[in-house]
């Protein structure tokens, strides 16, 4: 099949690298508005042929959109006349949003993934192999869709050797929201606590492995980050109230020097690493 | 020089390593009060031999202490009788309190310092090689002691490969609240928000590189962490109170719906790479 990639950053262009490795596309054409990204891909010869949209949508078997969140959005009226026989595949971290805008006129062949992966990096450059391997992906409201569209998602996300796991978009964007995007927004918090202070050269001399971990996705992109904050809003509001309550808590121990309770409190937190 | 190391768990015992290693130490002497330990630094060929306190003191050139923060503290009137030839390095990560505690007889044999690296992992079993290696050690109010400890004290960190920075012991518990206690309680406190979920399973599943990241710190031992946080109880809680605000900032963007504020918030985040 050929497959058309819209987007080729960290998420796309590693997709292009992994199809074309397990030899699942024939051909693969890519799409992208950046002038800039386009020399990257070329350069790093990521597609087979960049293309405009019109071409990519009448050239692709699969076509998948890597691209933030809004912007998929914003593309649903260029797929309306697309043949019934090709599958859209988004790639979004939101899903429920997504879902609820699909044009019925396309709801059948568009699948609403979410690959469980990344780095912090963004733009072709940012493209690896492996990025995909062992992975899970989450594929959502999948009863909306037709059988054969379904198929050639899973046949895609299995060859390039990933786990699937099937969701209600409602319940991926709870999930998401607590293994994702709450930790993103606390990572951006912890790392403007450090830049606000008087002296960061300082503290950040100092920094080791649990600073760099805990920072490292405070490096993500802005962008892309502000439109899942706004997709997965309610959920993300909840799940900051529920994460206050628990820093609330740790400080009101070492406030009242309750250590003992505090303890139990961390040795709860351990038990997490007995499921991860 | 002969070294005794009391503690032998993961500082201690990748110390016991490096200076095997390196070949600083003609003989490295071993003390703990845990007979499990015992059992497994002898397996594990940790030290070439394990004596009791006593001894220890007679033996050793320099004595390190690299157990819990109050441990360190409880020990002090053990060593009162201490050679003044003999240095004693404490290797604890809070600094102001330890200091100010130091019995003055033996402050001038007593060498403050972090060495700023570790793992989530504790006890012998978790001693590594290379822990130390291009690693930073923060030794703290060296005015107070005499040359010859200083020294040794160099001599050590250095020929295991560390970048030695020298700090006021104030100065130092502000940044190690920073750049590593305040990281270390979010972290417990985000593996708690998520364990009191209803589906702590489900969320987990979906677990990538952003939530590992996130959240292994949390796997870190709860009796040495509690005594951390109340050896560094002030910063602790103005380090929270810096944070709330920040997460406050992220949480009243999302609720009135700024995302374009949001996203400066987020690019000031990621400004935290340019120095680190």
């Amino acid at each position: 099949m050929n497959i058309g990639i819209i987007g080729l950053g960290l998420m796309g262009g590693s997709l292009a690298k992994a199809v074309k490795r397990y030899g699942i596309a024939e051909k693969v054409y890519g799409f992208t508005n950046s002038e800039k990204n386009k020399k990257d891909i070329l350069e790093l010869n990521l597609v087979d042929e960049i293309v405009d949209l019109e071409t990519l949508k009448k050239v692709s078997d699969v076509i998948i959109l890597s691209i933030p969140v809004d912007a998929i959005i914003a593309m649903f009226p260029s797929f309306l006349d697309i043949d019934e026989k090709t599958t859209i595949i988004d790639m979004g971290s939101t899903k429920e949003y997504i879902v609820k805008n699909i044009p019925s006129k396309i709801r059948k062949n568009f699948i609403a993934a979410h690959p469980m992966t990344g780095t912090e990096k963004n733009g072709p450059k940012a493209a690896i192999d492996n990025l995909y391997e062992g992975k899970t992906v989450v594929l959502c409201d999948l009863e909306a869709n037709d059988n054969i569209h379904v198929n050639k998602a899973f046949r895609i996300f299995q060859e390039i050797g990933m786990r699937i796991v099937v969701m209600d978009s409602k319940e991926h964007d709870v999930n998401a929201c607590y293994i994702s995007h709450l930790p993103h927004l606390i990572s951006f918090s912890l790392a403007n606590t450090v830049m606000s202070h008087q002296n960061p050269k300082e503290i950040i001399a100092l920094a080791a492995g649990g600073f760099k971990d805990m920072s490292r996705i405070a490096k993500s992109s802005p962008r892309m980050w502000g439109d899942i904050f706004k997709q997965n809003r309610e959920n993300m509001l909840e799940s900051i109230k529920y994460f206050e309550e628990q820093l609330n808590l740790a400080k009101n121990m070492i406030k009242e020097e309750k250590y003992e309770e505090l303890e139990e409190w961390m040795k709860k937190a351990n038990s997490l690493h007995e499921i991860l």
